[in-house]
């Protein structure tokens, strides 16, 4: 299968997204990549240490979107920017996948843009993974649809479940509904209606209703079906979190140590390592014909390969296939 | 000052709530307490070791709000239930302030009720106090008004101001409106509208704009503004997440030492006593007159007695009435 790579994307420019190509790869040997990019950033890349021959090539791009940059302007300015490149590749059928660690916004706006969201899907959810006390689970929408209705929610239950899956090996995941309380009636109309739904839809029998905040990391459900703005303030909030709690082990529980710090210190980094956002490799962009994985802004080498391996493994398991046949299931609804 | 104590209110029945009151009363010469509960429960625990002689009372109610009740149907069906005498008792202005770690929508959908909120207030937020990398913020709403209108928001940002300020210390306190991205113009309606809102008061000079999840735990501002669903679920999320860290810091990090297991496990309790919800002793619904301080079902006594010591506080900085009086200041607006 052919993958583009967004080589500009991310805050580290071109030299993670060509060193994370060459380890991904090496991991997957039915993969082959195109590097959509500067030619005059990406050749000396490639010269200095030259990818594997006949599985990788460049499609040159003159414009970069920058991170801070606004997505409706940048579509509208910088038609052959990297991202908007990668999806013209896939639109028209070159590639298989896509894998960006550029603007996200950029990212969802130029997939929106293609119109080319999967047979029965409204409109296209960002998934990612996150680490529980029982394993793993997913979340989404975590920032592409920040005002969507209760149809696009039921929407994400399916592809988050079909996700589960596929991709983690979760035999029969469940499904739960981030709301302020667990009761039913609970939350804001649109959490009451998504409920109605859930229950009155084919996902009744695995969904457990309304969960709350804590339930996620102790692992209460496989599929976390949430409003894009929640789901994005999570997302950062628990990388925020994460961040300040290790940070203050470091210094209150290692710091003071002394015969045992080494080991302590290589424990803590082992913990940072596993639950890092670059040990999954990046977020699946769901519902969209092909496949797109958005990555951290800040991925390194790593991260990259690991989208680029989980991109692959989409492709392989025809994780879309399945998608629209689990969305042809349910009761038909024209609320877009 | 006299407040009124919730004693049937949280997981654990009304012995925490009498030794949370004893603590309370030892640490703050200045105050009284209303036990308000079953005297049938109460007596026995006052009897077998009493509260200081002409400073506390218990006022008997027969009706308690369960956790897991429907707060609408509770204020039907029990009026006479330990969190609504409470309010009662304020309303009738016999208490200065309130303190229950019951039902917290019963807590709030009694002070609803009264219809008593603090003037220039169109519906009262619940904050809560988080840690930083810096010291303290004040995060509002968590969960009183799930879905707010944009003048709600504003004035949760003066009352957080206020707050931090008064009771936190923090001289100039800096606000931030939680949204997806930091950028101008980001996120729904909702917080784009209430990013005008404050752009356009005298709230502008503290107003630093746009924050994500990432900020809060980073320190970037002293009071993050957010809608009570969003805040809910954050809140929930940080318990959880941190639940999660110091579990997989059990296990492989102090786990596995030996000669300094002991003092590692004495830090990382150290940590979780510092950053337990109990260590700052309970979130206070802002906006209503008197005061009212919200503790987690799960309080023990200290964090009762904190919640105490704080309504404590409130009272004695006179917070409502500088809340008003900056509220004042605010352009008038007819939206509810």
């Amino acid at each position: 299968m052919r993958i583009a790579l967004d080589a500009m994307g991310g805050d580290h420019g071109p030299t993670p997204t060509v060193d994370g190509a060459r380890l991904a790869l090496d991991a997957n040997p039915d993969l082959s990549i195109v590097l959509v990019g500067d030619r005059t950033q990406l050749d000396p890349l490639l010269d200095a240490v030259p990818l594997p021959a006949g599985r990788a090539e460049v499609v040159h791009t003159s414009q970069i979107v920058e991170m801070k940059e606004k997505p409706a302007e940048a579509l509208r300015r910088k038609p052959d920017a990297s991202i908007f490149r990668c999806w013209q590749l896939m639109a028209a059928g070159q590639v298989d996948g896509l894998v960006s660690a550029g603007n996200t916004g950029a990212v969802v706006a130029g997939g929106v843009r293609t119109k080319k969201f999967l047979k029965c899907v409204h409109r296209p959810g960002i998934a990612t993974v996150m680490p529980t006390a029982k394993g793993r689970c997913v979340v989404l929408d975590v920032g592409a649809n920040v005002f969507p209705k209760p149809r696009h929610l039921l929407e994400y239950g399916v592809m988050g479940s079909v996700f589960a899956k596929h991709v983690l090996g979760i035999e029969k995941p469940t499904i739960g509904l981030m709301n302020v309380g667990e009761e039913e009636g609970k939350g804001h109309d649109l959490v009451q209606k998504t409920f109605d739904l859930f229950r009155n839809s084919p996902l009744n029998e695995n969904f457990v209703g309304n969960i709350e905040g804590r339930d996620i990391h102790r692992g209460a459900v496989d599929v976390v079906v949430t409003d894009g703005f929640t789901g994005n303030v999570m997302l950062k909030l628990c990388e925020g979190v994460f961040e300040f709690i290790m940070g203050m082990v470091d210094q209150e529980v290692i710091a003071p140590l002394s015969a045992e710090k080494e080991a302590a210190l290589r424990a803590v980094q082992g913990l940072v390592g596993k639950f890092h956002y670059s040990a999954f490799g990046g977020a699946p962009l769901l519902g969209v014909e092909g496949v797109c994985i958005i990555c951290h802004g800040s991925s390194k080498e790593k991260a990259i390969a690991n989208a680029l391996g989980v991109a692959a493994l989409d492709v392989r398991v025809k994780l879309n296939e399945k998608i629209v046949s689990e969305l042809e299931g349910l009761p038909k609804n024209d609320e877009e």
